[in-house]
């Protein structure tokens, strides 16, 4: 823990006072690449805006906000496009800036401290700019609601959105961590028959029933490859395959595990070793599609406060992923128990 | 050229005197490997139905028939499903053997002779599962339409019904043989805006335009990777990507050269030497699809009928393909000119 100085916000930013935070994986896997130092990270987070720089009219003090780590501008080629949510100007942010000015809003004794994807909510403070953060109700719990300020959102959106699960169809989602099971919800609320969880840690596998997985796999229980175990079990493969691993391998594995003819394969995780996918074209030629999905299709901005809405409306869950709620000085422990694959969500609560 | 003896059909095939059968580069790369031998070779031709096995009651003798190398059995997963055209009974065949018996129907001096992709063309008369032929009307010119058979359906298909080529949108064809052109006419009748087309082939560029290629990029004219160059003109990337050369390099290079968000890239082409493609999963990420085709999406005997009403109503065109008509004894002269690039389509014409 350190004392961190927080700049106000610049023109087009805001400062949050952060609430809630989770720990998401893509936290724990930047943290361990060592890049960028030192650096604020957090990124699924709710929070209350403190104050708001010049120009920014769309948030005044007191607003509850989520953050996103993908902004939604409003008006480059794919805002404007409505058929895409990777924004030209406020997209992934990788250095650690800020997006107007490639500066950083915190310092340690006048030295900068970086941010991470644009967020950087393990902080009591933290200034973003305006289009990284969306107004929600004043009424949603904002203790439970971060999650879908990145892996709830990212799941459910994945097979919503991106894949359109059918009703009746065959769903195979490769990793039951959070994002894996939010797929799962989704594919049970659209009504899909089978939703087959694949993942080599019995605690997870026994847990996904409760999120609408409907058989688990551990390829640790098969000598024969995981693509075959599927094919043979869904009798030549998966309509639709998810892989929410963060695994290139495991993109080739999910491309076959689904179905010839139609079978879609959409890659969520963000791969932590290997950046190369590869596959054999005869996979494509029989039909397969492979299409990627960040934070699941969602335009922040213009879908986020429905399904704020939907949670409020009890048409989607959000509790049961939260397995433990630390306070913002045993966030180490949050650190450990992903690590460990321990947890779904650890929510840390900032001081009040 | 041999003299090859041809048995009678078995039940539910058909002999067909053939018409006229082009060489298709598939032909050719299939020739070129060695594998299984001897071989007739041939898949994209037009013929008149000879005799009729045992069972058949969808062709009397003197039907006139496209042939297919993947058939339509109808009744399987995929073929029921309405979403697929990958027949899982009479679908790629790559062994050289008929479908029902594993057997051939060609012999030379008591010896058996293989088939190839089902078809076996380059011969005066063939024997195929009735699943894969397509009656067609008989007053479509023969000697035309056995182009549908393959090439130009596989290319129409593609941009129709895998990619869905919209109103106004950006295409990058990779490979501007008659696939890619095929490709490109049908773009063109989407009302696609830029249809750019990459081949080093300086004449396939010339004689682009005739197609609906709008521009034409030659790699070779450029220090820069092609991928590059294609996002530089399309400030970002192309709606559509196509690879049509048969390459998994170039489909690597089709999804860097199309946008980020909504960019789709479809391959066609049937790769000669690496069978394993491999994609930067940031590619996808940022929302990229990369989708096969085979045939363009096109289940034979459901489609292929209306695909020559359309052109005997002059709503496609295919004579412009057939650079080359040939007789059966000059059939050498044709994978000459495959080999050269100096061709799009020999149409080779059987001893009447």
């Amino acid at each position: 823990m350190e004392e961190v100085e927080v700049s106000p916000p610049q023109p087009m930013e805001i400062r949050i006072k952060v609430v809630s935070t989770s720990l998401c994986r893509s936290d724990l896997s930047a943290w361990e690449s060592h890049a960028i130092f030192p650096r604020i990270f957090g990124h699924e987070a709710s929070g209350i805006v403190e104050s708001v720089g010049q120009g920014v009219t769309e948030f005044k003090e007191g607003d509850h906000v989520l953050t996103v780590f993908i902004g939604e501008c409003m008006s480059c080629r794919q805002c404007t496009s409505g058929k895409s949510n990777t924004c030209q100007i406020l997209g992934l942010e990788r250095r650690g800036l800020m997006h107007s000015d490639q500066k950083t809003r915190f310092s340690l004794k006048g030295k900068p401290v970086y941010h991470y994807c644009a967020v950087s909510s393990f902080s009591e403070y933290t200034v973003v700019h305006s289009g990284c953060a969306v107004k929600v109700s004043p009424l949603a719990p904002l203790e439970k609601i971060c999650l879908l300020s990145c892996g709830v959102a990212a799941g459910l959106g994945a097979a919503w959105n991106v894949a359109d699960v059918s009703k009746g169809s065959t769903v195979v989602i490769f990793g039951l961590g959070t994002v894996g099971l939010s797929v799962a919800q989704a594919s049970k609320l659209r009504g899909a028959s089978r939703i087959i969880g694949v993942d080599n840690n019995p605690q997870k596998c026994e847990n996904a029933k409760a999120f609408g997985v409907t058989e688990v796999v551990d390829p640790n229980s098969y000598k024969e490859p995981i693509a075959q175990v599927i094919k043979r079990i869904t009798d030549g493969g998966a309509d639709f395959s998810f892989e929410c691993v963060g695994d290139t391998d495991t993109i080739t594995t999910a491309l076959q595990s689904c179905c010839d003819g139609w079978g879609l394969t959409v890659t969520l995780g963000v791969p932590k070793v290997k950046p190369e996918m590869s596959a054999h074209y005869g996979l494509l030629l029989m039909g397969r599609t492979l299409k990627g999905s960040l934070f699941g299709g969602w335009k922040p901005k213009s879908d986020l406060p429905s399904l704020v809405e939907k949670y409020l409306n009890k048409e989607i869950q959000i509790d049961d992923y939260i397995t433990h709620n630390l306070s913002f000085d045993d966030i180490n422990k949050a650190f450990n128990l992903m690590k460990e694959g321990e947890c779904l969500r650890c929510v840390i609560h900032m001081p009040r």
